[in-house]
């Protein structure tokens, strides 16, 4: 028999660990023969653009830089599936290219709305009396999965939030002016990244003084109190933020919307972050900065947690194994047996109770004050982020894993 | 004899390494009995703001520390000395706390501005008779300045630049449809660090593919073309951008521009990355991303090159012997000997010959498209980026050296 594995998604710093995971265990069964990668996610599958990822794992060497080489090697996608029952036809397609390859197992590494796919594909399966497993990968650096502990890409995520965060501190704290940097940290619906930064307490900073998540209501007017407040004790004050927080954008003011709306209503020129720097300017008129860490926080790789790294691999291992006990419709999942020592175990659970849904970051783990998270916040995060990965360079450079020759993307040819 | 030093503005990797520089170079000289550090740049000399080095840099771990320490453990400032012919109250206070702690040597770590200061001091020690030394240390992210090969600091930020950009190119790769990234790297007027993300080409990376410089006159019609062009190889195209190059506003829109304008006549609510964003969006139509690499350019140490570090100690015990030479109103640089194998000198030159000057990125090392940069670039900044720390980390994270009591800031109290 031979299995296939996807990434899909937003890229992380451990996607591609778990595919390692899996291709790895998957040699450990005499029963399977060839481990695909599907290019492009789910698209792969549909578009018959399967690579033996034999060919592209060649060596050692391979094994070691994919390792340590961010984002997707597989590419990614956003497809999402359609109802099965209104419109089969992709999902022959799918089955069409399974049955092809002698594919009997499908491994899909995502996030909430993959796991979607995995879904509908196993009730497919079920419904149509198809053999075939499919199993959910738990991946994204915004931990908001369901059931899990915690989800690989999000220590990596923390590890580079948190050492970033330290840096930053240092720059902003140079002058005696009195000063206000606001850093603005991923994470649309939920406030984990940006809590993760409070891990830098447990060496001793005080920064940041300020953390707003998006799971409690933001006021302006709270956070312009909030900040005159912490200007009493520190000369430079820094702000931890979510992107994923919701501002009254009429009182930041007009210049900030732009004259079209798109489908949701609204389209800014810029995020919250740059908001409340103009906040600050207008209303307490000190020098103020704002800094997006962007898409560094899910692809600095060089930064990522030799943890996080090692348990995405673990995980994609672990569902191979499920799969050749006979499971199917499952995601992996980390639970967590204690803090101090670290330790966890990979369960499996029922994919509906994590497909489509989301994790919130405790309302419990946030202080009264609503700006700032718990010791227990830092006592959670503090064991993704240990450990460095034993980084290769070249030229001075972190070397990365470039596929042999360029996949070819289908889908646009079409 | 004391000697004393003060770092000056923005901050960087490599700073503190001159500072150790300077401190344990004092250290080979018997005549040298106390190093002490101006807190706040040359503020701390007029406000006898003073620490002596010794009580702060206790052990090997304090310099260790202090070494992978971004940005500056005795603070900044931006301050300019006045013309001493019309207003010689703020030297002579200066003066006052240099024979009050017994001080005949200043050694000031800094960019073009700090060579200002440098400069003026010397010419009033000179024209006063005073038996005292003002000795420069080149030190910026920018490498803007004339008669040094390269300013520390540059190798540290290079390095974050291209690793960062590595990075960057990984996570803007994974999804089949067509799409533009653009990064913007600090450099207000010199193309240097904007230049230095080409180095990913010894490593097999062809991107970025279009590289902006404020060397060269920037054309948006010009842009959009190349963009057009580099869309017909390149699904996902990279752009560097330095945000020094001038736009035409008025040809990105005026939602750009806000309702006031500042000292210079205009004031924008973003920078050039977040605009030119904007253009593609509108004129490509394409996916389209802007990510500005911000302060993190400055301060990342964890990424900081080991050569740089190394040069930046090497220059700060140069100074010292320089001024124990006899030398006043000099300015420490590098002068290369070769690329292939890396060889360097370190001499001293007139300090008028650097101060408030900018060393330009060379025209003729961007090709002739001005959308990238030649080989000799590449040869130029490969070298600077070359070797990793030793990185101590606590908890998963870098540790910094934070001094043990907070240094007071005299300047905000008057």
């Amino acid at each position: 028999m031979n299995i296939v594995v996807a990434q899909s998604g937003g890229p992380t710093c451990a996607i591609n660990a778990s595919l390692l995971g899996v291709f790895r265990h998957a040699t450990k069964y005499e029963e399977i023969d060839k481990v695909y990668g599907s290019v492009n996610g789910i698209e792969g599958l549909i578009l018959d653009n399967l690579v033996e990822l034999r060919e592209i794992i060649r060596d050692d060497d391979d094994v070691e830089l994919i390792r340590q080489t961010p984002s997707t090697v597989l590419g990614s996608c956003r497809y999402k599936l359609p109802d099965a029952a209104k419109d089969p036809k992709v999902y022959e397609t799918i089955v069409n290219t399974m049955k092809k390859y002698g594919i009997s197992a499908f491994f899909y590494i995502g996030g909430n709305d993959s796991m979607d796919t995995v879904m509908k594909l196993d009730r497919y399966f079920k419904a149509n009396g198809l053999p075939f497993s499919a199993m959910g990968i738990p991946k994204t650096i915004d931990n908001d999965l369901p059931e899990t502990d915690h989800t690989p890409g999000f220590g990596s995520a923390a590890k580079y939030v948190a050492t970033t965060m330290q840096e930053i501190i240092r720059d902003s704290s140079v002058y005696a002016v009195p000063s206000v940097t606001i850093v603005e940290i991923m994470g649309r619906d939920t406030g984990w990244l940006t809590a993760s930064s409070a891990i830098l307490r447990v060496n001793g900073e005080p920064a940041p003084h300020l953390i707003y998540l998006p799971e409690k209501t933001f006021s302006i007017e709270q956070f312009l109190h909030d900040v005159r407040e912490a200007q009493k004790t520190y000369h430079a004050v820094i702000v931890a933020v979510s992107e994923g927080i919701e501002l009254d954008w009429n009182e930041i003011g007009e210049e900030f919307q732009s004259g079209k709306t798109d489908n949701f209503g609204h389209k800014y020129l810029a995020g919250v972050g740059k908001a409340l720097e103009k906040l600050v300017s207008r209303e307490i008129g000190c020098k103020v900065r704002s800094v997006e860490l962007n898409v560094m926080q899910r692809c600095s790789s060089h930064l990522s947690s030799k943890r996080d790294i090692a348990e995405a691999e673990r995980i994609g291992g672990a569902a191979v194994k499920a799969a050749m006990d006979g499971i199917s419709g499952e995601v992996m999942v980390f639970k967590r047996i204690s803090s101090r020592p670290y330790n966890v175990r990979i369960e499996h659970v029922d994919i509906a109770k994590v497909a489509n849904r989301v994790k919130y970051f405790p309302t419990e783990w946030i202080t009264e004050s609503n700006n700032d998270v718990t010791e227990e916040a830092i006592e959670y995060c503090l064991p993704l982020i240990q450990g460095e990965q034993n980084f290769r360079y070249k030229n001075g450079l972190p070397q990365h894993y470039i596929l042999p020759q360029a996949l070819p993307h289908k889908w646009n040819e079409e």
